[in-house]
């Protein structure tokens, strides 16, 4: 039996888009992408013949690979490309390819520009999913915004009840989170770059092999612009293998999308406890049950979103470890040890995506419970605004108010009688006093910093359908 | 085509046993196992028929699963374990077990019950696999400490050359290391203990079974004491679902094991570089070649050695990570980012110590090397000693020695005319002067260390083997 | 004015005994303990004299010290003992100290001898307090564990509500976590171990120091034994210089114990939310106050341990990582990360431990909100044992059982009446069915396990308290 | 005596810019300014008088404060500004301050409003001296690069020797990075944020206060708008309490920078390494020096860079943790972890901008050790370019001359005379032989990429220049 793992211990990407963008057949696909299109860019620029480009482009298929073989040859040098790169050019000879095919492919290469190349590839496929269900949950949330922007609720700091907001400007917070991250990742997606150096960057081999071209022909700066046009990744015009800042903002992109929504799924969660129940998951068949007890309907998307939000951290402290500690024109180890940690992270952006997307879209929101926790505190959770308003009217200010505040939670008096019994009718009416303590009129302006949020996703909304 | 990986991005591990004991057909076949085995208890209880016990058996083989499919529902319930369990029904119903077996399986369990004492019997399949190796490469590195036990070598402090010290003391402090992990993992495998306790830790459903059932049967904690025994698990007679602290600490030993070997494979890549040349790895074929260049012979197994040791640290701190904000009777979270975290240790602890093992008992010395580099600072190298040895018969004492090693170092004179100059030939003879500067007369207790470590380890390879 | 960082950012620690046992002055006081120690060593053998030893320990305190000239000087050699031992000459000198004492003092040692002993011995005072606290807060738990051992609350999974269990089953569970974490601190604390090795860890300088010595003495064997013990830590026989899987164990042990509370800490701060209302922590006059909002109420003592425990995992990682890349006999950068991670995780520790003592020993439990809670899902909370005890007797078994929940929970109608409807009272009469419903009776084997978990920590606090 | 860190165990940021810019009592002091910011803004919109502001402005001064009380309360309400307010009023009081003016401090703020914009004073701050260190140390590597730019040596790949490069471009590859990573704090530095939002980000306190007066006024949007002008910060229209993108893009910024100068630092020791001895770092009087070994040159500088960059990975990742856990409107924990991490991000990217700039500009390059260590593989090192140039006019083409290559390694016979007994002079003469063995004739695109780099360079010192 092959060994292989599928997700099954991985739950917070398994069974979604990632288990097809990112798996070991995605990354040697990207790898045969890489050569096949260097093969390409070579015939476009008559350093050799269409057909042996079409034979190579006939071995890129990663179904042609035994990839179980190919991870067991992987620690022989430490790369995957090494025994890929031996297998295509053994299936070139099977499908009789032209002669001096094996020649072309890999002309001047090494295995750092294909590894490096094919995972910005795996990025680039990989974050125009994610981007696309950040898009779809960050319409949710706006519609949850606009929808419940008058809607006051309780907002709480550490742990316990501060002061009312609005249902609609939480939902802003966690959208406006989420569109910071999504706009990074869009900038980073623009600046995903063909890594295409050589052994040691100098792409010696290559302006070797053209010096001794026979006919005029591109110099290696154009057959690199080519090159990346074919992957439609970006030309940096020098080589980046020494230099890792790329990875790390990708990594760290990617670490931001999935901390922006690992609050959204903690909040969610918090929400869904029975005792505060002002958010629940969409019900779907056959998710978040329990066999045994069939009353529980688990929050399984945002219990995701948590898991990879508590997973991925470590994962960009990898990247930033082993682009910190790189050593020479090539690192023994830093530069192994980025591998899975990307992958990981990508993947986990894409589970997290996919996540907040369902969970965004299919939220219920409890309206009664949001005004049964409001309501918990009674009037104290007014305070902040009876010792404002009140201080100029009442025998002590500031201090005595906050008095009365303990007094009425000490003693479980009504707050409203108390200060009823301090502040005179004239100083205050009975009117004045419901006013007071009416918490939707204790909103300041969450209202505007709702629009302010909306206004600003829109703007990055359309900027992204713009370009996609 | 299946989504899958083979290990293709993590060629610290891919290829060797990892891949064959922790993947994810090991994994479902450990949940197997536990659910087999608490069936097979029952029926040693009377609490089931054997004919049920034996049709669980024979779903309980992993090669009847489809786990791309265990993968693809994983996150409808957030583990593994949910469709795996309906997939077995499914398989005993197909089977045409008896009535009632579906009921027997699982009886009383939970999932974390499965899962949890399914990664301890990972564990414990894994670290016999690591502890073999780890004792084959002490075996290699005692016998390095041995045959050069009395080989004097440059020791390094800051990169910079220090004093002399032996090689074979070089190969002990390895040795050292090793087996201070190696004794730490023995510890751990002695308390990897089953996890059983029902949905919330209270066995509730099983003792109201037992509570109905008509004949006398053995009480719950008499039947855990069984399914402990039968998975070879110790019982800790109290579940551990909500104390994460037996994870955290196989986590640090598995870490501690990668750690010790990290250290391990650093020095001998350093030694590896070309200008220091004093170890090169085994010449195996096949391994470390470069296709472009064959002059090139990469220290593979070291570098794969210290790929790991970048990796796993970023995993323990996942695991701490989320033991600290685990909640409740069973987290939101937490208990799912531990799975991927603890199952990449043990894969890199076994890439390691297999590793380890070749490089160890394959390791090439070069003396000449050796001797070459211990003189390539001139008699500098013992300033120390002079300045101990000559403080009392040069004028100026310390300092004034100090200043000759500054001046030999400056003006490239020898240190030996130099000194020769301030100190009268009564004080110091040639011959005494040259015993002086003799490095292998500086080596101070690197031979009784060497023999301390060779000791120690020497105890708990006996204690390791009385063991297995 | 002095650059000096007192704690204003960190909470977790700040304000208690870590602040005292850890700062810069504990830190190069234990250096000066080391130094001073080492001298006194050679007084006891003969090899200075008593008034030599004097005069050190006379210069051996760490107010006599510009620490922040210490800290300024650090970076010219990369660590602090360089500057400090200069300092020390210079007080010496200013001291009158016997002639020779300059010699005398530091002989044959390293920096690294300094520093690595000088982080143990902070370690091994840090510790003390720790245990200290973690049994004070044992103390709380265990009176927690017994008090509401029989006290039946609501079990939650994945933040939903899953069957009954007691509360002091749950404090019984906190209690387990901290003893294997307390149990582990133990251990490690009975390893702590000199580092003694000079230079290079050969001991070569003293070596030869010693063999010059015209009269009989202890070799440096004897020497360093008496060194330890003078110290009260672990000979080792061996320099451990290069194994750093002490510091590993160390350091993980610390975290083990950070982690662990901070479960304790999670689990109270969400019971102290108003809506849930089952625990909150001591009113002590000045803490957990806001100066806006009176009414609120603050959860301090367990946010910190939250706090701490989101800080530590980082710090356990760094040191995993450090260990994993060193090289050579003293690294290049490896060996100074360590520093600042151990010494911030024993901080986080001591504070953690503090944290928990105080919440542990006055965390007040409200009652009825454990009852308010437990019936809030109603009935439904048991369908577990109904499904399991009426499947017999109701006509479509487990899954009838299952739908009439379900059925309960959409339609809002009681579970009770539904299972009359359905159920016989000859199979079932009103008195069978009320105690079928008392979630009392469905506990399990919690009370055994609780009383086991008491029965562990007893054992323990026992042979701690032998101990100290 | 006051408990206090100085720096004793950070070597990396010790005795620098670090210790004043990001001490307690620069933070304190930047809590400070933005209390003091807001009663200006107060009295410059008529709020309150030019007096108050005055009074406010005297207390505003750290030097005023006793830190160590600061940080004794600070576990109290789990943060500082709490007890600093408190004595911020006391000394109102002690000074004599206007009436009220207790009541205009703070005004409608909450303690996340201080110390989140105190932490980005304190990143605004930091920034500016870590990117005139950046740009020092880019000069300091243009100069190499440029100086070197024709310089061959050899270029290494997992340890070993690969082919020839140019010193110049290896330089210009440290550039690269540098100037990636200082691009992007420059572009983070234009983000820094004022966090302006009251209790729980709604502004309702002072939309209260501003609604009960009685003359016109600007609203809170001016308001906040002129207070993010008074700081210098930006103003992003809507609170960011809850969305910790821009920490996470703060951190990963830092920890990009330490991250490209660790990989200078590595390659810097590497290289000074006694065998290799390419690079030294400058010789500064009291730096790098052993007491007991004179001969013995210390790289501290490169050695500290790798602290560093060993330490700072899991900040970062701490960094990411509490924002992907974060809860609530003010969260329980993952806030207070931030503070810590942040401060120590920073310190350590002013440390490494501040030891990279006298590393970069006091390199000391010894050019014979850079052709002695190109020539130690002799002629196989053009091994590449021998199987490229000479497959065609050699019997069995580019195997034939890997095979040659291997016997010259292995019989220890010049590559050069195999090479002639195989071709014929008329396939290649012997001044083309010369040539084609020439290292500095294979050194591809090294040059063209050292001027793209050194180009973009001077375009970022431009961008930058401009703006400061």
């Amino acid at each position: 039996m092959t060994n292989a793992d599928y997700g099954v211990l991985s739950p917070a990407w398994a069974g979604g888009a990632a288990a097809r963008l990112a798996d070991d057949t995605a990354f040697v696909q990207a790898m045969l992408d890489v050569e096949a299109a260097w093969v390409r860019v070579q015939a476009g620029a008559g350093l050799c013949t269409a057909q042996q480009a079409a034979a190579v482009d006939a071995v890129a298929r990663a179904e042609r690979y035994d990839l179980a073989e190919v991870a067991r040859r992987t620690p022989d040098g430490a790369n995957a490309l090494i025994p890929l790169l031996g297998m295509m050019r053994e299936l070139l000879a099977r499908d009789g390819a032209p002669g001096g095919t094996g020649t072309v492919l890999h002309r001047g290469a090494t295995s750092q520009d294909i590894i490096d190349s094919a995972l910005m590839l795996l990025l680039a496929r990989g974050i125009k999913v994610v981007s696309t269900h950040l898009h779809a949950a960050g319409e949710g949330l706006a519609a949850l915004a606009r929808t419940y922007a008058r809607t006051p609720c309780i907002a709480r700091s550490l742990t316990q009840h501060a002061l009312p907001t609005t249902f609609g400007y939480r939902a802003a917070a966690w959208l406006s989170a989420l569109g910071s991250a999504g706009r990074a990742l869009q900038e980073l997606s623009n600046t995903l770059a063909l890594q295409w150096g050589g052994a040691v960057g100098t792409l010696a081999s290559l302006d070797q092999f053209l010096a001794d071209q026979p006919r005029t022909h591109p110099d290696s700066a154009e057959l690199v612009r080519r090159m990346a046009a074919e992957l439609q990744l970006v030309d940096r015009q020098v080589p980046w293998h020494t230099n890792r800042v790329p990875l790390l903002q990708a990594g760290s992109a990617l670490g931001t999308v999935i901390a922006a929504l690992g609050t959204f799924g903690t909040d969610v969660l918090t929400a869904s406890r029975p005792e505060i129940g002002e958010l629940s998951e969409p019900r779907e068949a056959g998710k978040g049950g329990s066999s045994a007890m069939p009353q529980k309907q688990n929050p399984v998307h945002s219990l995701l979103l948590r898991t990879a939000a508590l997973s991925a951290p470590a994962l960009v402290g990898t990247l930033f470890t082993a682009a910190g500690t790189a050593a020479d024109e090539r690192p023994d180890g830093a530069w192994h040890a980025e591998w899975p940690a990307l992958r990981e992270l990508l993947r986990l952006a894409v589970g997290s995506a996919e996540h907040a997307d369902v969970l965004a879209n299919g939220l219920r929101v409890n309206e009664s419970a949001l005004a049964r926790n409001l309501a918990l505190g009674g009037d104290a959770v007014l305070s902040e605004r009876l010792a404002t308003v009140l201080a100029p009217v009442i025998a002590g200010g500031k201090p005595a108010v906050q008095d009365l505040v303990r007094r009425s939670l000490t003693d479980q008096v009504s707050l409203r009688e108390l200060l009823r019994l301090e502040v005179s009718h004239t100083d205050l009416s009975d009117a004045q006093l419901d006013e007071l303590l009416d918490p939707a009129g204790y909103l300041g302006s969450a209202a505007r910093f709702t629009d302010t949020v909306l206004a600003d996703y829109a703007l990055w909304k359309e900027s992204w359908l713009s370009h996609n």
